[in-house]
């Protein structure tokens, strides 16, 4: 008898990443900064190639008849599962619907699949449905089809949930990199490192003067307003890696540059002293309630003030624009004039954060 | 700072699951018989109750314009994986297509989320890609998202893998328990039990004369003939719990009686040895390329006879029929003449086999 799979592994189809350089999976692989991309370029990407899986977006965009839908999917891993601000649960959902709409879409289906540890307290489980149920309803979509999974005390932790979903995209409406163009003005919709910084009080038991939430949130309406108000180049949700590592993202794949302005930025000061006292770079820190829009400058007045009317979006600002510099990289002008490069989160900052 | 739940648990919102029953949740729980349909019907079900849902079919079937879709999810937790005849990775790919086809959708689309635990060695995480891609292939689908995350060390086993899909279903076919009617004829595709003990064989060490290796295969050009040739009622695939548990969901949805016969179940001979040998029913062992087809005693013939012409239904058989006796129970006519009552599997016989 053998395990073995039944897969030549010799001649063309040797591992793409050399023994020499990572033997093993690391934690940075899911970090979503340069070891995740190595994984997704030399591994996913040849592999399963297909036109749809390319734009690396956020979901895949596909057309049936005249129609356009977006296909997303997330599987969420964060530890704690209960944090300040929400749970693993609503997360799982704000997530999905997120994802779809930064393409665009208006989301209408989830599916969620549980991955449950040995021994998870029957009521805590309770608590994530009763939350995932709440968020559902805020987001105006419907959990269509399920699965659960339990693995033995040890093999897993308390509770994974992954979740994919469908949105539908209206005739017209199209986000995507290649509409980058130089001179795009690029807004945040709030304030940033809320979700990290909340996750990492509760892991390392820092209490703050304040509690600091996480933005968990549905982003879909929000959306919806900007697409009425004006044209949309990008929509981008700086989850993991946060902003600096979704802006990276896009000054590669637009192979333009970004420069930001650090004062723009909107931080809130104890998310900004909490990161002093950690040591960490609030432009890294994972938001599970924020958006980054590319938008032209004719169109940016517009589109920030109908962000403003919503109640997530009140707090956006402009933080920067697309400039023909420095192609494929972002940079920030700090806000006693100097400038200096943000690059792509190499390590693992902040494991297991959503 | 807490970090309870926002969520008020008191008044109505009590865990319908009492801890006098079962306080935390057990692998039985996952092993998709008695625990399982009671977490879904007392917890899942009451709170994302919708009419997508509520058929509790192995997709949600949906419409968009005069378009009918089935949307699916499912995540594979096998242990160990790779094992005889596949991996965990195919196993993923093959699941979730097979999930669509018993809607009676063509499936199109899949999504892949990885959950990794950090240590896998990369060219185990190759190989299964490597395989994940043939799967694609073979079952003419395309991969157009995905996500990948690490946890720590003994937080996870190994890989976890969620597979979505979205099928297209054409106009005028419609399966659906509704259909089922007494006098039906329950047919199956091929020899069962193959991939559960496969799976066993390897975990527990044991070595029989001849390698038995998992079924895991697509079965949706199998469908497709079979929808071709007749009017099909139901289609389902006994993955975990077996034929038996697969039939008691049919017989219980349907509140009619489902009535089999042992010498016409097909099992190999060295399956029903590996069985004695390890004390278990092959009819709540899991299968992973298999299906269970009801179809009116006028079109059983002709979708029998087209099953047999196609690789994967060249064994199938008519096991049994739907009679108007017993309702919401299956029962089993032995060999020797006598019949027993067929139950669900109510604790957890082969836990982490899919």
């Amino acid at each position: 008898m053998t395990n073995k799979p039944p897969i030549d592994l010799s001649g063309g189809f040797a591992c793409p990443i050399p023994k020499s350089e990572y033997e093993n999976i690391l934690l940075a692989h899911g970090s979503g900064g340069k070891l995740t991309h190595q994984l997704i370029e030399k591994m996913f990407l040849p592999q399963f190639k297909n036109k749809l899986l390319e734009p690396l977006h956020d979901g895949a965009v596909f057309t049936v008849g005249k129609q356009k839908f977006a296909f997303t999917t997330d599987s969420y891993v964060v530890h704690p599962i209960f944090f300040p601000g929400g749970n693993i649960g609503e997360l799982a959902v704000n997530g999905t619907v997120n994802d779809l709409a930064m393409c665009g879409a208006n989301p209408v289906y989830l599916s969620a699949g549980f991955i449950i540890e040995e021994g998870l307290p029957v009521d805590d489980l309770w608590k994530i449905v009763l939350s995932m149920q709440e968020a559902v309803k805020r987001a105006g979509i419907m959990l269509v089809t399920g699965d659960t999974k339990v693995v033995d005390r040890g093999k897993g932790d308390k509770i994974f949930i992954n979740t994919s979903g469908i949105g539908i995209i209206e005739n017209g409406v199209e986000i995507s990199p290649k509409k980058i163009k130089v001179g795009d003005k690029i807004i945040v919709s709030g304030e940033i490192a809320l979700h990290g910084i909340a996750i990492m009080s509760v892991r390392e038991g820092i209490e703050f003067e304040t509690e600091i939430k996480s933005d968990t949130a549905p982003l879909n309406k929000l959306v919806q307003k900007m697409l009425d108000a004006g044209n949309i180049h990008v929509l981008r949700d700086p989850t993991r890696g946060g902003v600096a590592t979704t802006l990276n993202e896009l000054a590669e794949q637009s192979k333009l540059g970004i420069l930001i302005e650090e004062e723009s930025v909107p931080i809130p000061d104890d998310v900004r002293g909490a990161c002093e006292i950690l040591g960490l770079d609030p432009l890294y820190i994972a938001n599970e309630g924020k958006l980054l829009a590319f938008v032209s400058p004719k169109e940016s007045a517009k589109v920030l003030s109908a962000m403003r009317e919503h109640p997530l979006g009140k707090h956006s600002a402009i933080i920067g624009e697309v400039v023909d510099e420095h192609h494929g990289t972002v940079v920030m002008k700090s806000r006693i004039g100097g400038t200096r490069v943000v690059d792509m989160l190499t390590g693992e900052q902040l494991p297991r954060i959503c």
